[in-house]
């Protein structure tokens, strides 16, 4: 079965003008800003998960989503920019040597990450990204996503192709991947998937003022009333 | 399969009267009187997940539980209301615009949130829900969620029907979804689970005092033994 | 499928005698007078799920492990009490009332969770518990847990039996458990599970120290090595 | 079906050499003069969990990665040395005795890991590690990790032969696992496998300064861009 997701990225983050904090494209621009301002990166930690192969590395890792503080009198935070599953492709350029310069990138929604984590021994998924999707310069570079499985349910190809139709160029990546490695993959995706969504800024953890009067610990809550209206 | 899961929300809520900690109707009206005196949501975090389709949006999210002190004199904290998962629906008015306005809820319970992880690529899901039972009221509004499997295991179909019969009006959301996008809704509900049920208060996270005597590493543990009478 | 397991809970806390932090009988009676000794309860959080069927109530909450110093120079926490899932049984009184007082409990231990969790839609535990076990009491006291799928895939039952022989006693629960509250039990036993194991304390949370030297964040972490010997 | 994976612990340790913050053998020696260095081991917790048969034990822990600040001026942290799963056999010397002292390690990558955890009712899996693989010597000691599925699906056989050339030795450990026994080590070392990867670090929690300006909370993120190049 073959999964067709035309989840156009860019498509997925101009959608929303209703105000529930929903990042919009500019948003992008504004953490480059805000990161530029700030200089430093203290706390970030870099774990990807590397996949070697013979004429390509695949890398993966979480991106976290932003939060900015809401502008309503109660306070809270909102996502800014969502998170995103990166995935970095390098080409071999010697025996076991990957060129970084020359690395494309694939930043997996969290529906695609469902539909990753959903795929079945004998499934295939597709997803394709515009970054200029709804400009003027629509359709000038395009990246498709495949994952298929492999003849006889012995693991996964994972290829991404790079096409720029101003440059003429077409760059393909070719990952094959051992069940091994997708289940590391499937699994780690599984766990990620909350905390790219922001969900486990949701938790109870952190427990502050719990020893404090109930109405503080109350306050503390997401309390939406399933009977309000 | 039908699963019929008629667990009104009402019911559960008002079924326990023995002394554990179990939330009554009135604990949602204490809530709302807590916020009200403190005013403020600091700490409150807004990331829902939301599918957007062509006649309805439907975004998700935790409603974590919210707890109180217990009046008894070794102390700790008891569940004071139960958490769920908060289905929001809202009606298109346009291309991409979605009205917040008249959005409707559903609050799933952790038993129901177990019947939707449970569901089989053909299943098929009901929850029935009455604002008002037991009161007077009982009957007057009623709300109805379906979930269904699509012919061909291509997705589901989730729809929230709300009737109100002093208003004589009733309203009906449909949102397909492709098995993508519920592959996020279950991974995502089963991690926030957990959460919602309040057990990630129970966790060892937050070592305070290990560095102390070993009896106070061992006052900070619940240990009810089998064998305590 | 009738997976027997006769797992005596007493066997297994006896019976490891070299130097790993292994808990034993008298490990029980520690932490009893530790907790009367310090006399309270802090932080403790009473989160129960309860199923509430017409004869018989259900609760069920982790019992967290506890952790004592290690001797050696080189510090450190191993675990004192090993964790578990408890299930606690309630005879129902009236309708919707349960009597605390008549409650009978039951531990799971890690590897019952697991054979809690592996249960398919037709299989059948049974775990039998002898409190006085390898002493001279033994047999005098037993407890069977039986959880057995339902005819026809929907849902199951959990009973429990306990039999004193002295007095001649034989009391019996039966809870019904349908397909949805079964994956609660499910998904809330596998979040537990490596939290009753004390995997949690295991993880890179709470990185103190790590804006130190590199030495620093090193000694924080458990490195075993493959080749030590 | 046998999957041979013969991920040559060495092998993935030495391959990579691109400036992503891959570990070397070399990592590890610098592990330990830090430990020496430093000579405690504070904050240190141990839970294994232990399967003990009849001939020997099976201990499992997780071996959580090591950080080290990076080089260039943004700061932040990478892995050092990669966490595993430390799999610890002992044979057994008298009835409930196990010997310490004799015991031989086999650390599982999390490659490796995701083999175990895709493991059905009816697989296999065999891993070779060679401690001086790539050193002149190459094929003097090699242990073989087998696991391996019952006839009818009752568990799993997980035996560990150590091979030394020079000492012209043969270690054979032996463990029969029950289902229950293998779902524990599935689940533990499912919830396992994102910590010992390092993914753990990577996640929202402890927020800090999240009650300050925006840009502080974004410069806390890792927000690497699917465009960027």
């Amino acid at each position: 079965m073959l999964k067709q997701c035309r989840s156009l990225l860019s498509r997925s983050l101009q959608s929303a003008k209703w105000g529930d904090g929903f990042e919009s494209r500019a948003a992008f621009s504004t953490s480059l800003q805000d990161f530029a301002a700030t200089g430093n990166a203290n706390g970030r930690v870099f774990a990807p998960y590397t996949i070697y192969k013979g004429k390509a590395s695949l890398s993966i890792s979480p991106v976290l989503p932003t939060f900015v503080k809401m502008d309503s009198d109660i306070g809270g935070l909102k996502v800014n920019r969502r998170g995103s599953m990166m995935l970095t492709f390098c080409p071999a350029i010697g025996e076991r040597k990957y060129d970084w310069e020359q690395r494309q990138k694939f930043a997996l929604s969290p529906t695609e990450v469902g539909s990753l984590i959903s795929m079945g021994a004998h499934d295939a998924s597709e997803f394709f990204h515009d970054p200029s999707m709804k400009s003027s310069n629509a359709g000038q570079v395009s990246k498709k996503l495949c994952i298929k499985a492999l003849d006889g349910g012995n693991g996964y190809l994972i290829s991404l192709t790079v096409t720029n139709n101003i440059l003429k160029s077409n760059e393909r990546f070719n990952i094959p991947v051992t069940t091994a490695e997708f289940a590391v993959l499937k699994t780690a995706c599984s766990f990620a998937l909350p905390h790219i969504m922001g969900w486990d800024r949701l938790t109870n953890q952190s427990p502050k003022g719990i020893k404090g009067s109930p109405s503080k610990v109350n306050s503390k809550q997401h309390f939406d009333l399933e009977w309000d209206r």
